[in-house]
């Protein structure tokens, strides 16, 4: 079983990806897809007159304030438009997939995090009206049901709360949860960069390997977003997944790269 | 088997809907739920600087036009916005429901209309970029599926050509073709007028029950999108199913009320 993780961000192109998929899905290989979206909720937001806004807590993690708003539009760019255009992609390279999300059939049950401790100007304040959240569960049996009958799940980042509330949830940790549950060997994260640099972004710093015991310390040289994929490695290792690879989403094989060991492997 | 199409139009209030086939599903009832969008896509198309445009064919069907860019702005907002928040509702009744839309899994496949003849300014004319479809398979094993495991499918009205282009549907023919996939015995279609009038809008020409045999003059005098929805019914019944009922979706119990016999029972 593979989990692959396409960025959101510009410059990863669909149609390669989609492309190695249905090879490799037509090569026998099990996979599930997890997407973010961020780069297209953004640019949507800014035009529906929401621009969007960022928040740094005080652990230093980037995440997107998400009031209910922001949550709706999120939910629409990414479950609607990415995911559909994703589905209908892998669709044309005869890959059967079927795009949801962690709201549906409770697929990702999230607690919301009702109050975020963040730093502005230099000052923490709490963030009370946030719908963000931190996944705790997968239904693996429901992926399961969907990959026994053929089918190629295409998940969208939103998950569920006990209250029945929408999540938005941080795409490249929901990866690392989808890959423990379904007890995936390799969880891909595709994104614009070609994988962890240790000084960001001079691509000649790049970490070709990284062992797991790396983890902690890049957790404290990685950059803006590649903050998350690092904690989100760490927590895929811990599930049990053997191996981790942090790859570049735009180069012509970007799947097949990753497996051949391009980009930054983690094991 | 009960399958409820839920309008898009305005006025129609989901909560109530909601908590009718959370009620319903509760006591056992097999429930599949096709929606429209009509009214949120025309809004937010708007606001992202791209207005809707509807068109009259030659027979006098009003339809959406969808090029390209309409089209990927109704998925957006069909599967993203309304199927998520409907999905959302349903779970905070109790009801484990499952987004999905016609092209997941190619639930539903459809024959897009490469031309289509309207009449325009009282002349006829071409119109060749639009990405309408008229579904002809719905993948009932799919649907059996997923109900099987508890869940209950909730459909956005997007489909996929045999080229594996999306296509917007008509929700309530795609509500019909559900309806005889799946065998169900009723088809409920809600909306936001009591039923149908001989003469639109005097509510005192509601027809509380119209035999199949006069569907065909029902088509003569339905109004506007009421059209579309009687010739749903119409299909509903050639496939199967043993009663339609067009109901109002604004009142108390719009469900309850549907299956009690209010508005207007085609059988």
């Amino acid at each position: 079983m593979l989990v692959v993780k396409i960025g959101g961000s510009q410059g990863v192109a669909l149609g390669p990806i989609c492309a190695d998929l249905g090879a490799l899905i037509q090569q026998g290989q099990k996979v599930v897809v997890v997407h973010g979206g961020s780069a297209e909720t953004n640019e949507i937001s800014a035009r529906l007159g929401h621009p969007p806004r960022f928040v740094t807590s005080v652990s230093g993690f980037t995440s997107r304030y998400t009031n209910r708003a922001t949550l709706e539009i999120f939910a629409m760019v990414t479950n609607g438009r990415i995911n559909t255009l994703l589905v209908e992609q892998l669709q044309k390279f005869g890959v059967n997939a079927f795009g949801l999300s962690g709201v549906d059939g409770r697929l990702m049950m999230a607690q919301r995090k009702e109050a975020i401790r963040i730093v502005e100007n230099g000052r923490q304040r709490m963030l009370r009206d946030d719908y963000t959240g931190k996944i705790e569960q997968v239904n693996a049996a429901l992926l399961r049901l969907l990959l026994e009958a053929g089918l190629t799940p295409v998940i969208a980042p939103l998950a569920i709360s006990p209250a029945g509330e929408v999540v938005n949830v941080d795409a490249d940790r929901a990866a690392a949860m989808v890959a423990g549950a379904v007890q995936a060997e390799q969880l891909v994260i595709l994104t614009n960069v070609p994988g962890l640099m240790r000084n960001y972004p001079d691509e000649n710093t790049l970490i070709p390997h990284l062992p797991r015991i790396g983890l902690e310390q890049a957790l404290s040289f990685a950059e803006g977003r590649m903050k998350k994929k690092v904690l989100g490695a760490s927590e895929a290792l811990d599930l049990g997944v053997s191996k981790v690879i942090f790859a570049d989403g735009r180069v012509e094989h970007p799947v097949l790269d990753a497996l051949a060991g391009k980009g930054t492997v983690i094991s």
